[in-house]
């Protein structure tokens, strides 16, 4: 059986949807431009006054707990676990309270995924396998296996690597 | 540089002295017999009616926080680390509670070490790197590097890998 390993933030859960629901709860009005995220960080696209802020909130407990889910996710990597050996691997490292928030997260949203296919890492450079699916190029630098970037506003620019726009698209690329 | 994936419990950090004081801590006098862990378990050297209780304390919060580092560990693992990509890697995902517990272990006793390289997996089958040091053989099975078994109790009974019987041994070998 193949091995795919899947990212987590900006992949499977909508981290960016999730920090921007935050800042609107917290009373701010800026605008979210999202045409100053490429360049690998969607941070860069929320007003300058505020990035500071919304990184630190990156480390605060709970974060990572409440983040939404990406559209069809759920559905498409169920199937991939069957036909794959799934592994999810998140760079969570730098974020020591987002660890636990993750393990939650997974076991709430993906009930069929087991702990035997988690991986938090600071660095992926000493995973390999068969397939990425990833939305940072940072994280093909070492991969051995084919390399799948998953399309975000702060990856828009990249144009080197096969990608994948969307849940729907990885079930037809995939499955 | 070559690369050297090193696990933590038991390699480490001294899990099953952090289980005996703990034990004792508790008013339990019970006898720990060493021939009865070679399997690959230690806890099967606690009293048969005292082991679910210890495998229970794996889980709690806390318990891999307060855990003894090994003998000579800190001081080979800063060397090794100036002459070898060190990763560590702990199949933690088993024990939730010992996520950020480890993380603020490695960070006190090896603040030599980033973020960078540390993993937290379920399964090691997904790492891969020139020398692994395991104490665990289950975790040598997809490795496609060298591999030592770092010595304990609960592995006296192998013979297929080359071993590793203290940190001082393991400076001898790599340095």
């Amino acid at each position: 059986m193949e091995s795919i390993i899947i990212d987590m933030d900006e992949v499977m859960a909508d981290t960016m949807g999730g920090m921007i629901n935050w800042y609107r709860k917290q009373g701010y009005n800026g605008v979210i431009d999202y045409a100053k995220m490429p360049g690998g960080s969607w941070i860069t696209g929320f007003p300058e006054e505020h990035q500071a802020m919304v990184r630190s909130h990156l480390f605060d407990p709970g974060f990572f707990r409440d983040l939404p889910v990406m559209k069809d996710c759920t559905e498409v990597v169920e199937r991939l676990n069957k036909k794959y050996n799934v592994f999810i691997v998140s760079a969570a490292m730098e974020f020591p309270n987002s660890l636990k928030d993750k393990l939650d997260w997974l076991n709430e949203y993906f009930p069929f995924l087991t702990w035997q296919q988690f991986v938090f890492c600071g660095s992926k450079s000493i995973v390999h396998g068969d397939y990425m699916i990833d939305d940072l190029v940072r994280n093909f630098a070492a991969f051995n296996g084919k390399k799948y970037l998953f399309s975000g506003a702060h990856n828009s620019e990249i144009t080197e690597y096969s990608r994948l726009d969307s849940w729907k698209h990885a079930a037809e690329v995939f499955l």
